[in-house]
């Protein structure tokens, strides 16, 4: 499992075990820190720790900001960012995955520019934001990587490009606890970054090659045993899937998604995806050549029809262990809520892709995944 | 055929028909230009056409330097960096392929931090450097993504790592002009970018990621007429065997083609690696798993031993026309001075491989390349 750090875009990369004692390199004139995260993994995986350590050890004042949940609000980022500023603090290290990650980026915006995260999501331009390293502790985001936040604002989840994190760090130990349930919704969401950028109008042959590689070891390290190894090789996957997403970003998979985590915010993002993705997969694969393509390299067999590609992916979600459905958390009375959400705000979403996306697919995805 | 940007490094990249066009977006505050050049392929290609036309339509002053040869000295380089210098260029637009792309990459340092070439080459560091623009017309350099210059001194030819372009142009229509053996040459030399790459210590995922779909690309396109298409796909296998290059450089038969090279300056750098390449890929083989994996994606099937790993590349080489000798440039006179090299000035290049690269071996590869 080697290590090795790698430049994309405005993100200096750290990626392999014990990553994160390369953020020594960049706290040199840093005197005080804000420290964005949850309750829960920060600790439990062990990275505030080694954090808070490497802060002590160099002599730098910190907070610690634990409040941000999954599916975070512009309050919450608000929130964040009134401490930072406050606090007089020169960066932000955020512990934790995309929610975490997000907030972060949206509240190092607003720490230098001022503004409240509404506005951002809106349409607001940063003009300067505070340094940002984020220490990721999850194989889906992909936030460490691209410039995306996403935020939720009275029900509706909006995503934005904001920026990059200025360095990340991708330690894959720190993923070995997490829950068996979130280990299947991150991947799943890496799967869905990598699905969704290569059958987008936006695909290119660097976004091809990375989403394939992405969906093939997704495919062999997903079923096994989440050992070290499966977790650097998935903690791969995801990051790579970011750069494609940053390339090629979403469309239909994550609008509904959006909406539907949107309106009941117990649902955890991957695991929307995964619920509605196989239908969602059936729509797209009747579309796109690419969806064969991504579907191959994940379970290792030839795909043809669109009914082939919905019932394969539904397997694949078996053979990992995924057996909800929506009517555990959305109902039909949603539906009309979820379809507001997807074809108005969200609707600059759908034309990313080669085909008119229609509200009878819509239902149809809704429908089949109850 | 699609095109696309990517930033990687310090690297943003514009790949695709036309991108040149985009060279209009980088120059708002510039008012001279120094274009830098060799006699011919920017003139055939119609890329210098291209910009000059750029360049005059935006009412900018430029001039051209054309001297720039294959195996350039660090002679060239000083005299382009006068000619910048004394013009008081804003920015150098380097056109052609890695000869003159690492030659203004040495001259745009010299040209704001003074010294000469030579000393860049034992390890004089820049201070400042001027903007560097390069458009690539050869589908093997990768020098437009890397930060690296090879120069030439006194018959010893010397890579540094320096710098990286701040943009750069990959237009595959540039590449249609380039003679057939030139073709062979180039993609050659962008195969042992990434064979080299996955075989030295310092391989990882993501260089593994991009040379395995470099060397199907290469295994899939050299063989074929070469058309828009297949320019563009080896263009795109060169282009992102330069980002794996640049994460881990090459060793052991980059260092042998660069003491030939060095001595016979006819011997096309390509065509040295071509010339060596099979017995060279016969010691690496025996030491790297990753050669047999990366040759399984050029040639299609599996390649067990290391005979028969040479066999499989001497026979690709035969397949795509290439059929010339070692003892066409370089005789058993001459063996004596690749060792001198080799074991001298180049040693460092050895210590990046996983086993001790001997005299002997050497020998023998020189003597079966003859």
């Amino acid at each position: 499992m080697k290590s090795f750090e790698l430049r994309y875009a405005y993100t200096h990369l750290y990626f392999g075990l014990n990553a994160v004692e390369k953020i020594r390199n960049h706290l040199n004139s840093v005197e005080r820190v804000t420290i964005a995260t949850g309750k829960q993994s920060a600790r439990v995986s062990g990275a505030l720790k080694d954090v808070e350590t490497i802060l002590r050890d160099l002599e730098i004042e910190y907070e610690v900001f634990d409040k941000i949940k999954a599916n975070p609000t512009v309050e919450i980022a608000d929130d964040l960012a009134k401490v930072v500023w406050e606090n007089g603090s020169d960066c932000i290290i955020a512990i934790g995955g995309g929610s975490v990650i997000d907030t972060a980026k949206v509240s190092s915006c607003i720490a230098l520019s001022g503004g409240k995260a509404e506005e951002y999501l809106k349409g607001r331009k940063a003009k300067r934001y505070l340094p940002l390293l984020a220490i990721n502790l999850t194989h889906g985001t992909g936030s460490e990587i691209d410039k995306f936040a996403v935020l939720t604002h009275e029900r509706e989840k909006i995503g934005i490009s904001i920026r990059y994190p200025d360095f990340s760090f991708d330690d894959p130990k720190y993923t070995l606890t997490l829950p068996k349930e979130q280990s299947i919704y991150t991947t799943i969401d890496a799967f869905f970054h990598a699905y969704e950028a290569v059958t987008a109008k936006t695909t290119n042959p660097f976004v091809e090659t990375l989403v394939f590689e992405c969906a093939r070891i997704i495919g062999e390290n997903l079923p096994k045993e989440q050992k070290l190894e499966e977790k650097y090789n998935l903690l791969y996957a995801s990051m790579i899937a970011g750069i494609a997403l940053d390339m090629s970003p979403a469309h239909i998979v994550h609008a509904i998604e959006h909406a539907l985590s949107g309106i009941n915010p117990k649902l955890a993002h991957g695991c929307g995806l995964a619920l509605i993705g196989p239908r969602a997969i059936y729509w797209i694969h009747k579309h796109s050549e690419n969806s064969a393509k991504i579907l191959r390299c994940l379970v290792g067999r030839d795909v043809s029809s669109a009914e082939e590609a919905e019932k394969i992916f539904r397997e694949f979600l078996n053979s990992i262990g995924f057996n909800e459905r929506l009517s555990d958390y959305i109902g039909r009375d949603d539906f009309k809520d979820v379809e507001k959400i997807v074809f108005g705000p969200l609707k600059y979403l759908l034309n990313r892709i080669d085909f008119e996306f229609t509200r009878e697919m819509l239902y149809d995805i809704l429908e089949r995944s109850l």
